[in-house]
């Protein structure tokens, strides 16, 4: 099954084949990945498409002293099947050791670790100005996906890379495809560029300096060598724009490029996912919120950045959504702008991002939208501590968004909560207002607020003494049982739902002086610059203790969920054991 | 002075006036933005350049229906003027209450709260949007100069806009200028678009889908008035492409476009600066240091995105520096990505950024940067509480940067410091390090540490007992005044100079638990988030009283700084008033 593949371990080893075993390799190397992406998942698409070039790259060029680096890594695979890490995609122990994005730590056949879009040509550029500083000589590489492309870090990569003076090489592999469709002015201009085969006056590359090549079948091997081989060594900056397809060799992926772009484990034969998906979830009822809502509204509209796949919003959905759902692409910056300015001209937008994602937008949250106070409506998903690669990590956002001010960021505990504050942010014409959505479909049988105007007013879910634990979102339930498992104590703590993120209660924590001693603060997120050091930092000249707890400040990777919370101490017998050390109890 | 202007009370007026008559108000309102700009300091070129431009956009379109969104606000001092607020560049009084930038409190005829670039198309896209749903029928105008092209949410609010369907016009105010020289490939195709007369093929506009029409000379009001009427109305996304003169009209300002970018207040006659900014600075400091540097060291190079002159690098300065400067244009978050992959390379960036700015950079810091931990050097300038416009505030900066892992942020406190600091910075290769330079140039006699490699270690300058004092980078001086002014209530604290903004010292924070009672932050930045509620997290379950100084959550605008510094109780008899409450001291 791996001929050819289980004698490559590195590079070099590529050049030692004839025509007809690279082609065997691309084979191969489809399988390898098709195996691990149907064993864990994975990006799936993105890969099957690029193997050719990636042979053709190591074949012509001399990895790692030419330097390639991968955008985003949605197509790093082949480049790591062929750089000594073919386990990662053979082995149970191989895949769980080799992660699915770019790491220097992996390979000295990489550079960077990324899992953000559009990075890769200003990465690029900074190993170029290196190597130029130095007075080496070899090749720098970008490799970018045509849906990395709108990323503003990506343009303003390019508008730099072209004056660099000297050699760097930008690959757009152009698969006709961002997670979904291409969305932009861009792709006129790629799509111009494919129909007539690189030829056209119009090529944005071009107006921007570049020299440009087109290569119209990116899956052939022998091309790919041709054309690399043709460029290698330039001492201009240059864009080599090629053509493939997304999902290559595999046809389920051929035939629906978006679903098939990231898959939780499946069966190759027939594509069925290995893991039920089924059941009530957090994206059918935020669609169907705004379905019912565009029935009456005409100025509702759902925005995203490029991962539509996220909030289920997949092609069906968009449609019937039409002019209330607008994908601005890769472009997360723009859609806070774009946001705050639909809810300046009375508009009601809906931003959907995930919260990896909303890093990419610290300066527009804080200008373009809370300066100007606009009442736009922004929901984040994945909030909180997971065990996701180090790439991905959705913990910040709290420590991110949280100390801007005007902003009110909302942490719903149960499903009626979510809905009820979802309403409440698009129906409200004060403030900018980001929701977390729940992990989990917690219900409660118990009504819920529709109003949360009155900013910062916590939820006093039960009454108790001595202690108060004040547990936001998705760290309500563990809230919860702690407080179940202090009974053992015979204390009853009051329970706490604060609900806002982004400010403090003064009258509620004033009063917990009356009678607690100890409040606990549970955030499913960073500690550093989060919700729980507000409090710490408030009660600070009081005889009231705080204890904080949340991840701490750090990039975990693909961490065991489990052992995280147990060094977090994020868990009812841990917490309850501090806090009867604290109050002396025994 | 201002016979036409006098009576230019709306944008209707304008429309009322024959050609003579709007070439007569053109000089006035040039006569009216030196008499501002002489006074109280601001934007000379970019307002002195697009006179003519704003004039003909308010006599061809009908604002506020017509909706006109200023980039940045560089550029919207004529379109004041135009719109009722003549009395902002005229009286004492009038001055003080108009700001320098766009802002929807003072006008219908502004949208936005702009102080940061790039932003227009973006906003423009949402309210061309908002309109569209709403069945209205009326022109959005971008008006975005050549400088802030190169910004990433542009370029995504361009990708966008292309495809937006319906009217949005965008004018491309391109007077051959950043604030300094642009830098990048767009500029190239500007110049191909300037010098064909916008015919050239080669169109980056047309590329994206543009309809596209080039304007030879922008600051005639016949040409303008011609063009602008030929495009309004338009349902089809368009790119109008103007050619200005920056700083027109006044000598000076032409002949030194990057100089009179923006001044502090100068006579009129000579444009000699009526403050006198002789004396050490810390611009020159830092300078030196690098010029010294790359007489030994090939692999320094500063970098910086658009802002050279905020950092003293005139164009003397960046010639003399040669390959060991690079100025990327406005393009901050390709200035973090080049700088880590810099480092990554074996080189030695010093990436110079102001920090109202740095705010664009949150997941460039932490994806690009700190997740990757290259050992590049970042330079916060005017980070703290200040004074400033509500758009430029320099306040957040800790709170921004602080939480995230892998990032070293350093606070000198006196200049000696901040030169070993940034010494210590550029030669080790551990850590991504960002220093905030000091804002007052105070000196210590006494050696300072030159090795910072044990990281989070706080420096006991004093010691003491009973209050403790943790008083970081700039506010260091205030710690030692509120030292003295304690002595008068019989107490000598301790006086700490944390010099690390992103850890804290556990060991010295525990030493403190024996013999004091309180221990105080004093922060020149926002609480929330910031360095001190770190301190009250470490202090929540002991005896300890902890009490945080530092800027509230708020985006203050011009305010009158010793009024803040009284607001959030940052001086030392307040401080101290404070504590002898907290200890019960009389």
């Amino acid at each position: 099954m791996y001929d050819i593949l289980q004698n490559i371990n590195k590079p070099a080893d590529v050049k030692e084949l004839n025509n007809k075993q690279l082609n065997t390799l691309a084979t191969e190397i489809r399988n390898a990945i098709l195996n691990r992406d149907s064993m864990i998942g994975g990006h799936v698409g993105p890969n099957l498409g690029i193997v050719e070039a990636a042979i053709a790259l190591h074949y012509v060029f001399n990895s790692p002293t030419d330097k390639i680096v991968w955008d985003v890594s949605h197509q790093c695979y082949p480049h790591k099947l062929l750089t000594g890490r073919k386990e990662g995609f053979i082995t149970d122990e191989g895949m769980k050791k080799i992660s699915g994005y770019t790491n220097q730590d992996e390979s000295e056949h990489d550079f960077f670790k990324v899992g953000h879009t559009s990075t890769s040509v200003s990465l690029a550029c900074g190993l170029a100005k290196a190597r130029d500083l130095k007075g080496e000589k070899h090749n720098v590489i970008a490799v970018i996906g045509d849906g990395s492309l709108s990323g503003g870090e990506a343009l303003e990569g390019f508008n730099n890379a072209a004056v660099l003076g000297s050699n760097i090489i930008i690959i757009v592999n152009d698969n006709e495809m961002s997670i979904a469709e291409n969305q932009g002015g861009l792709y006129t201009n790629l799509r111009l560029l494919r129909e007539t085969d690189g030829l056209a006056e119009l090529n944005m590359f071009k107006a921007l300096g570049f020299e440009y090549h087109y290569v119209y079948d990116g899956n052939s091997i022998e091309n790919m060598i041709k054309a690399l081989s043709s460029v290698k060594d330039t001492d201009k900056p240059t864009v080599l724009h090629i053509h493939t397809l997304k999902g290559k060799g595999y046809k389920l992926a051929e035939e629906n490029k978006e679903t098939w772009h990231w898959n939780i484990p499946f069966n190759i034969e027939d594509g069925s996912p290995k893991w039920d998906m089924s059941g009530e979830n957090i994206n059918d009822l935020t669609y169907n919120y705004i379905l019912e809502k565009i029935k009456t509204d005409d100025t509702i509209v759902a925005i995203n950045a490029g991962t539509p796949g996220v909030f289920g919003l997949n092609a069906e959905r968009r449609k019937t959504l039409g002019k209330h759902f607008v994908d601005v692409g890769i472009a997360e910056e723009h859609a806070v702008a774009f946001a705050s300015a639909l809810a300046k001209g009375g508009a009601k937008p809906i931003y959907l991002v995930m919260s990896s994602f909303i890093q990419r937008t610290y300066d527009q949250l804080s200008q373009d939208l809370a300066l100007n106070n606009n009442p736009a409506v922004i929901l984040v998903a994945w909030g909180g501590i997971s065990g996701a690669d180090m790439t991905h990590l959705c913990s910040f956002d709290i420590s991110m968004t949280s100390n801007i001010p005007n902003l009110v960021y909302l942490a719903p505990t149960t499903v009626e909560e979510y809905m009820a504050m979802l309403d409440w942010a698009v129906e409200q014409n004060e403030h900018p207002v980001i929701i977390r959505q729940p992990k989990e479909m917690i219900h409660t049988p118990l009504p819920v607020d529709t109003d949360y105007s009155k900013l910062n007013t916590y939820k006093i879910e039960e009454q108790g003494n001595k202690v108060a634990i004040i547990a936001e979102g998705s760290f309500f339930k563990l809230g919860k049982n702690v407080a179940e498992e202090l009974g053992k104590y015979n204390i009853k703590p009051t329970l706490i739902n604060p609900r806002y993120l982004t400010g403090i209660d003064k009258e509620c924590l004033e009063n917990l002086k009356n009678n607690h001693q100890l409040v606990i603060t549970l955030e499913d997120g960073e500690l550093d610059g989060g919700f729980g050091e507000k409090i710490a930092r408030f009660y600070g000249t009081s005889e009231m203790k705080v204890l904080n707890y949340g991840s701490f400040k750090e990039f975990t990777d693909r961490a065991n969920l489990d052992e995280l919370y147990t060094r977090y101490r994020l868990k009812p017998e841990l917490i309850v054991a501090d806090i009867t050390t604290i109050l002396k109890i025994k």
